[in-house]
């Protein structure tokens, strides 16, 4: 295994590259999370094949303190988080992919998870992908709460899940907790429901683990490895 | 590989004994399947160190005629090929898997995963069980049929869902498609319900493939078994 740290700009980048590697994944943190714990996350990816590529998005890692849910701009420092994370993805992979000349897979958590389906209605294309404990649909703001900041607002008005064909019929497996509090388990429901119709049989799924919270356990990164070697 | 074919009684048995074996997978087939049959939708699992256990159903393979949908009595002839299946298990297992001494593991196909249910619980033990499209309860009858048999009889009112606590919390994964017309999704919701009480977290889950039907798929085949692998 070969690992490289570098920085793009301001963007702080990892990437361990096994010595035969079949496939790039790029992996997406989440909240408060960072490229290193991510790929914790993740056990025994490197082992079946998979370059690893992750980087810390705004606010994360050495860049920053998070959005915290106490601050009272939370929603829409969040959803900026959002926004630049998937802008930043995009420019990761324009520099990291092409040399590597791998096929390319995605695997994110929570916001981690958004921004994948954020890229995946943008158009980008990837041989399958795996949202961990996260929706294609933006948080419900607290009630009253007005959002102001037009490109936030403009998320809201427009999710991905309202570009499902825009998906391309990538293939898709959502890994959930039944219990979990922060992302409800219906806001999956509701993702998958706007997808449906736009994939053929078999390349959209939910692996749901019951009594489990917001938590990527080992044996959802075991389930969703397997999925993901479905498709290489 | 070591393939054994063998005769218990009048049960006809598959065995197939990779070089390390690290577990004994009993595989159950459907109804109109058969032990060849089961095995041929579980590749890779002997590769992975599975030795595979099937056997031929009562009036399965060379047993002579599965129960029809056309036949009269066909739900009491159904279950009556179940209980008897269940307790073929039961004859093999002990047969079979002592000299080997090997975890066992439990994998069941539509009739064979509510023999699986059957089987656990009544108690049978096992590191980890697949109920590929199937469910812990029995079929609805057609309206206004009444069944007449005693121990089919018995099997409606007190399905293996009625005895959650008996499952041992076994870890038990269920993996279906969403548009299954034999094993309806619901059934397996119901299933769920019943025994998550009973579970803790994470060890009870499903797989759901959106849009598939009534069919193992070779992506549940593989998601299968990256479940079973996490307890073994």
């Amino acid at each position: 295994m070969k690992e490289e740290r570098f920085f793009l700009g301001e963007i702080p980048v990892l990437l361990r590259v096994p010595s035969r590697p079949k496939a790039l994944l790029l992996a997406l943190h989440g909240l408060q999370g960072n490229k290193e714990h991510i790929l914790s996350l993740l056990p025994g990816y490197l082992e079946a094949g998979l370059a690893l590529l992750a980087f810390d998005a705004p606010r994360h890692g050495s860049r920053g303190r998070p959005p915290s849910g106490k601050d009272e701009d939370y929603l829409e420092a969040f959803y900026r988080v959002v926004l630049r994370m998937a802008e930043e993805a995009g420019e990761v992979l324009e520099r990291v992919a092409p040399p590597l000349g791998l096929p390319l897979v995605l695997a994110g958590g929570s916001m981690g998870a958004f921004v994948l389906h954020l890229l995946l209605s943008q158009g980008l294309r990837a041989k399958a992908a795996l949202a961990f404990i996260g929706s294609g649909l933006p948080m419900k703001p607290p009630a009253g709460r007005r959002i102001q900041d037009p490109a936030v607002l403009a998320l809201y008005e427009a999710p991905p899940t309202s570009r499902p064909a825009a998906y391309g019929q990538t293939p898709l497996l959502h890994l959930h907790g039944s219990r979990d509090l922060i992302v409800p388990l219906a806001r999956v429901e509701e993702t998958l429901e706007a997808l449906r119709p736009h994939y053929p049989p078999g390349r959209l799924a939910l692996y749901l683990e019951e009594g489990t919270g917001h938590e990527i356990t080992p044996l959802m990164a075991r389930v969703g490895l397997a999925f993901l070697e479905e498709f290489l």
